[in-house]
């Protein structure tokens, strides 16, 4: 604890009042671990503004006190990207009182809130207007819109509606000298000057400080069909998904594969939970949406067409919302199915939609050539070139031991071969703590250049979250 | 011209070739002059380099010499982005030699192509397999696929596809330093550092040189059908929008408003093209396509609501593609009918949609009160909020004397307005040398001392397009 903190504490309490600024007197364990566990950091001080200019008073102070500030959502990061580190030094900004919805447009078909907006909390003001904000993940219950687009976060819906980064029109952001941009624009053109909106998403934190964001909404679909089909080789879910996005355009919303291994676990751990096809080495959930009824017999149609080909061996249609949902709840349930059977290698990786053929083939047969009976959990959002290519130890094998004995090799292996093959060493999870190794080792020099410059011109004292991503 | 000039045209000489840096003894008036002949730069060179590589050695080669680069692509910009200025001391670096198409990936919906290739020329690769490259403007025939990034272009689709920003995945770009940076990734997701592509894409050329992308393509939509229809009021379009969007979703392809006094004017100039509508105060070109067949039927389902609901007068349906293609020449006539009409002042504008209505009301009434008989040719593309908010000379009057009496006022007239309704005074055509004082006067302040920030960060030197933008 240096001279200065009562200091910078008193500044604090002056900018947010005394109740909003935790120390170590409470329990500072929700915003000092990770919600996977993987990340215990030890903060100064929790502090939770209530508004922009509050936010620009907590950043300020840190400024004059040289203290770092980690910016921190809904918590629910997968790469220790919102937690402090370890010295007991940084100011975990908080941003979950920022929660007012500003405004919705129906006919700019936009939606503006504050960074500490629930995304499911969104999700219904748009809902409730009969509108779509199609960003949509796990965590939606609790992740923030700020969080959301300080990742740039994917989820299920990327193959129509983009990322997180694409579905937002404007930012609100206090910069790292504690000075607010106001940036929410909701124009869907506007080429005057650089792209700072894009920068700013995605950058974690240690570029600034988002506090509000214009997002984009969309007309909410009045037809949605939901299907599930099994396909021999991992080649034919790609040739369905091309006959698919030729057949439906953008009416395809949805392009799930799940490998024979990841539906086992998920039988195994919720056996009552209903499966639309007998096992296949690949299923595929498709769902297609629109505005108006010929969805199901475009679906319809796609899977015919498919069969014929020989593309898939056998399909089947949701005829209710119930089956649709329980298609999806199997799906869902594989990361939950994983977590129960113990620790797993996790890969978040990308590659163009052409690429995955070979990768998954390529290295499965290394990794079973390797580790006798080890499983691979793949599944992911085929349409984006996503996969989630997590290795699980052998049926019955220690899952702790398997991880102490093959994390470094079997990471080292798939990096390798994605980036051989162009691909990304992380799609949608980001870089965070978690990553920020690779990050410094897999990324181009070139590209890294010119990150760390930006990083020095816009936070040239470094307070920025520090110790993430660069 | 300094003493180091031979070294440096030796240097240059070296990297690409004599015959591709031309000098003072050649004509450089295809380099030197904008299109539209409102800029005439004098250039040390033209260097015409023909790969990434001599591009790298080119920009090396002026870094060595503090000698600052020009980037043009089909120098079809509209604000003197691309045009040196008349020290005679910049180099302009050429990127027309760069004409690869590298590859297109089928299964990955991308197209990779180098700076130089003509968009129109990408629309055709894309085309001839089953394809669509969506980006599409008057200037195709001409512009390059480096310079439609660098200004981050928009033109006819980007209601449904996006601006050039949206529709790439993948830089390759030399930087200020010569270096190459490899960024043609093809990936739809990947969450590792800084977004370094949308900062590059529209930074037209002051932050480096685009060499090559990746591009996303679309299924070819098998379908299309074209409407035009009647609106008394500006309400009435917006309206219709609404409708259109939510009947149509993503089929909705094309949505432009053209006022009386626009369409008035392609009459009077080109008096044999057929009008699918009698005069109305305002005019609605809707374009929706898609895979499948039912364009046709909910294009009629929406006019007929529309009319039943008062938002449309009247409405005609192109029966034939040579009658859609009428009203699309009906549409793109606009600008042509201008310029043979006589100079006026252009606004490239763009708000919330929302906020349309309000702005062209007042605005109209401001100007008209204010100069009689003033002729207000707005037209665009609303559904992205973006006019083109043009004010032409009374009929009879001297159109230069009309420009250099009002230009001025006008423009801060149309600016103030827009900026106090949180729009922007450069929409799509980018801010080049022509619009870089209204961009230091009316830009945010904080969002300007980021620009500066970044742009001293990533050119160091200043060297990258110096005089434009910033």
């Amino acid at each position: 604890m240096t001279d200065a903190l009562p200091a910078l504490l008193h500044e604090l309490r002056e900018a947010v009042g005394s109740a909003h600024v935790l120390t170590g007197q409470e329990d500072l364990s929700a915003w000092e671990w990770d919600w996977r566990k993987r990340y215990r950091g030890r903060a100064l001080a929790v502090v939770r503004p209530a508004t922009t200019s509050e936010v620009a008073q907590v950043v300020r102070a840190c400024v004059r006190h040289g203290t770092s500030v980690v910016p921190q959502g809904g918590n629910t990061g997968l790469v220790g990207g919102g937690v402090p580190d370890d010295s007991g030094r940084q100011v975990v900004l908080s941003l979950s009182r920022l929660r007012g919805i500003r405004s919705l447009d129906r006919d700019n078909l936009t939606l503006t809130v504050e960074a500490g907006v629930v995304l499911a909390q969104a999700q219904k003001v748009a809902s409730e207007a009969g509108l779509l904000f199609p960003l949509s993940l796990a965590a939606e219950g609790s992740c923030t819109i700020g969080g959301n687009l300080a990742t740039n976060a994917g989820g299920t819906q990327v193959l129509r509606y983009g990322n997180a980064r694409d579905l937002c029109l404007g930012l609100e952001v206090v910069t790292a000298q504690g000075e607010v941009w106001d940036g929410l624009s909701g124009l869907r053109k506007d080429n005057t000057g650089y792209d700072l909106r894009d920068l700013l998403v995605g950058s974690e934190g240690t570029l600034g400080v988002i506090t509000a964001a214009t997002l984009k909404l969309f007309p909410a679909p009045l037809a949605k069909v939901t299907a599930m089909a099994a396909c021999d080789t991992i080649e034919q879910t790609v040739a369905l998904l091309h006959r698919a996005r030729q057949a439906l355009d953008a009416q395809l919303t949805g392009f799930e594969i799940m490998a024979q291994a990841a539906l086992q676990l998920v039988m195994h751990h919720f056996p009552t939970l209903p499966q639309a096809l007998p096992p296949a080495p690949w299923c595929v959930l498709l769902e297609a949406s629109g505005p108006q009824g010929p969805c199901r017999e475009a679906m319809e149609q796609l899977l015919e067409a498919a069969l014929e080909a020989e593309e898939i061996s056998n399909a089947a249609l949701a005829d209710t919302l119930a089956q649709a949902k329980t298609m999806w709840h199997v799906r869902e349930s594989i990361p939950l199915a994983q977590s129960q059977d113990g620790l797993n290698i996790k890969h978040d990786v990308s590659l163009a939609v052409s690429a995955i053929p070979g990768f998954v083939r390529d290295m499965g047969q290394r990794l079973q050539a390797a580790i006798e009976g080890v499983r691979l959990i793949t599944f992911g959002h085929l349409g984006d070139g996503n996969l989630h290519y997590n290795v699980q130890a052998p049926v019955g094998q220690d899952a702790a031991e398997f991880l102490a004995r093959y994390e470094a090799e079997i990471n080292t292996w798939v990096y390798d071969d994605i980036m051989a093959r162009g691909g990304s060493f992380s799609a949608e999870h980001g870089i965070g703590a978690l990553k920020r190794v690779e990050l410094a080792e897999r990324k181009s020099g070139v590209a890294l250049g010119m990150m760390r410059a930006i990083k020095a011109a816009l936070d040239p004292m470094g307070i920025m979250n520090p110790g993430k991503m660069l």
